[in-house]
């Protein structure tokens, strides 16, 4: 079994669900990661030990979500070097904002590579391209990712011009 | 000297101009205190260890300041089983809007006290209201203080009736 | 019978189910409570009365909670020397931003301790914390609390390790 | 010296150079007014003792101006039984917004006629157009106003058909 | 049949539902009205047609309620000198944010007296205290009916201590 | 089978359901158009490979949907000299917001003609009043669908004062 | 003198300075055009008379400015069935974000073509693009622009590359 | 001259003095960058091909700084394989909430790596952090730059302890 590179930390266990696609789109480009459960709040010891032994064990990157004043990724970001990406979750009156802003807003000199909310996915690629940058395999796969996206598009765009949007939207 | 019942804890010395009000309200009502400097990002231990040390030494309250994504607040509260009050300071460009859902919006089992935005001297009288719920000199105080307050406005309210209001506004 | 430490004033009846885990948490800390109905609005002149009844009674904190043009925690404090804490309620159009801003966007002179919208629990237990100040065994319980909190987290971060994340998730 | 049928109260008295178009309208208008100082905040038990006196002298219309968590206007409307006009104020950090959301979302049973921020001369017309429902003369007095601000509108029209945008802009 | 001295106009018929407690609480007060049916934008004629005619028939107030970048009330005000309600209606994207700006924000010069978002029953009440400055009978029921308010909590309040808060939430 | 006028391009299919009226309106008023299917940020060469041909091919008007960074309309209009319309979806947490502003705020030298959140029909009749300003047959089927809209209103307000607003709320 | 094909009309007159490059941008365009001043609400007739005195005279395209409860646009979409744009102005409290919400939130039938707050020069650049659906020349002059636009930042691109960012800022 | 490991790209000049803390601090850690100008809306081909440029080049990181509707990261990211930094920008009526929705909400797929409003630094540093996963010497320069921030809390903290924040604040 390879050392995770990458570790998936969720601030709470019921934001599993919306992180799922995180930890599968980086299972699709076969990179080791780790999926735990800390709260900068709840076990603030538990989240800097552990920060600070995945730093020892060679992880190169930390994904963080969590929800309301949403602090998980500044947390780990006040301990780690390497890059820390956050995902602000949608849940409470605020609809994310909240949790956006708790997370993006950091002050000068702590950075957090802040994706959209409820962004699990796009965090998981976000990820896979810091691995890209010193690893051409993975950028290789990174390009055919893209061109995928793109046909896709292009698939959707041929079906919809051969039988016409009304039988498209019956047909989905 | 006494030992500090109440810290004041600045995540930037750049938030010391408005928060001097809170310090000076703690003096008007002679309740020991201390002003600190700590931020939850750029200096994690230091806080962390501070507030284990302040908890020992017997301080009660503790009233954490920081603007942005302002985390210093819910980690102060991660780690101290007294009253954490937190004030959103409001500079950047979201006008501290960002401070305010950082600061308040807590997720269940680590509250923070929160006071409106700049809300430098709120924040010392509300330390000295929980202070006074075992201190029968200070809840008077506290109700002098709200007599003081009650008694300027029937001042204003007597002067203005008295020369008019247009008088009023070009005395001001 | 004790006399109670803690009143829960609501602005509505429609506030009781979310505001029920404040009244719980009190319980689990056997803290005396009360709780009633009092509209700032609706009720203004039993709200001042009950108010200053609860004051005489040795009330030490009211904890109101309120929706849309959230007022009630204000007015409370507008007559009591001791902490007053808003818990913002989500109802209406405007999911709580409302009553957020009406709640802790106080005046100087006059404190709101705000939660989080619909922040029942904590809105409990930073009045148990408050007690706590000046009540060694609270403070010790606080302290069990917070343990349970960060032990909670422990258990689920061991069994998401040790069965993965898919089966936790299927497990739930 | 006529009774005054409408009150001007101001939460605090700089909110004054706001509110003097408000007090100079009722005079074009010759309304008998009165212009005072009453925090719901700071001197609650004024605020309340002033509206049961207004009402008693027969005072018609109160209007509340009154910043960040603006509670005036929903108290004054908790105890007076005629119309209430709130008019949020600007201050702070969230612009108004605060006092808009404070003023206007009241609950059900407890209306407030709310004008924009710092609406003060719409206060003042708004309370005017309340006197005219009974009062004739007045009524054309508004008719005539309503004519006024539509001759001003076609006078700018003509001048900047005349001398063309350009010349205008520099003859302001 | 009396003349109606209130006017509830609605944008579309997709809000009578949401509107329809403002008939019924002026119904309640025997208050003669007429609900209709008018678009400033997509029948303009027909409402200016319409506030003028009602305005000669001797309407005394217009209750406007509309969505989205909601109009109505603006453009009633623009034609009637006597009092306008506004009342944002909350359907769309927005929530109605959008139509409480709309709504509230009028240039000086034409006030819009405006309710909370869907506040059918405050537009309606306050059309009342409007009516009711001139009609010492409609003042006295505004009185009862403000005391049947504060009765109703008062019940609720005494059931509340009497049964619990438990039993109280089961018996809802 | 004449060539399209007009183009409506989707970022994502997930967008068909909420544009199909803008299709149908063009459908009603004739006009010929083309629905196809093209991602700014998944498909960016196709994307603007498409606009080329399009304008080469005659087409006066694109009328773009898109969600979240909605950047589709702003990616047409920087290569397409004729106008662009911009619908913003309302997915997401965000609920539209973000679509409005990334769709709106073009900076100077590129416009988008927005249209409000999940504004279909308004985009299609925007861009038919475009094709009007030289199509005379066209403004005058405008002004038929014009007075159909206030004709209808009529209908429904002549509708309501027969069977009043109860039954009219019945029978809907 | 040709026809003006484009009325600039402004809800007021300090809307002047923000909307002179409007004008300009026409007149670099070579379009005839007229410049006027009417409010939604305080000259609504004239508003409504100029609308239809401008359809008679051939106008194609109305550029309405306002600012706060921005209704000048949709007012005008009333009673035009050609395209009519509307610039929501900056002035105020909400900063614009009131009139950006009433001039994009048109109900389904009236489309206003919002451009960005305070986006003066786009309205101008969408008129003409416009009016170049069927006019060769302007077409091609829109192309001719839109080179301008991309040759400037090339050349502001070539010489940072030059002189390096330093010298660049200092020389700006 | 080694070759340029990072690009920063702003959609306009007048970003440079916003954005030149993160070309300083690439200097600092003696990053080789480039620092260019190429708008996504009014140079979109020069864009293109630059980051098609770029990349072959062996670029590993684009940061893209764009005000408004800022579409400049999304493009980039739409075309690069690799990690894109988006930093919105403040200017504007709606201070940067635009910028940073149209940044930050980009849809599955196509990541941008956020930072805050104006967050030039933070930006740099991440870029920074991101080429030290594979470069030992930069990871512990990094870990030099976050002991700095932490000594300078330090001694800011030894330096208010020792004078007193009266003094401290008057030798800012």
């Amino acid at each position: 079994m390879k050392n995770s590179l990458i570790i998936i930390m969720l601030g709470s266990d019921s934001d599993l669900p919306t992180m799922s696609p995180c930890a599968k789109v980086l299972e699709e480009f076969n990179i080791p990661y780790e999926l735990t459960i800390s709260s900068a709040h709840r076990s603030p010891n538990l989240t800097v030990k552990n920060v600070e032994k995945f730093h020892k064990q060679g992880v190169k990157i930390i994904i963080a979500a969590a929800g309301l004043a949403a602090h998980l990724a500044g947390v780990i970001a006040a301990h780690f070097p390497l890059p820390v990406i956050g995902v602000p979750m949608k849940g409470g009156a605020l609809a994310g904002v909240d949790s956006l802003y708790s997370t993006v807003q950091m002050p000068p000199g702590i950075p957090v590579a802040t994706v959209g909310i409820d962004g699990a996915k796009n965090a998981g690629l976000l990820a896979i391209q810091i691995l890209a940058i010193s690893d051409k395999k993975l950028e290789q796969k990174m390009l055919e990712f893209k061109k995928e996206l793109s046909d896709d598009v292009l698939k959707k765009s041929a079906k919809i011009k051969k039988i016409g949007w009304k039988d498209y939207l019956e047909s989905k």
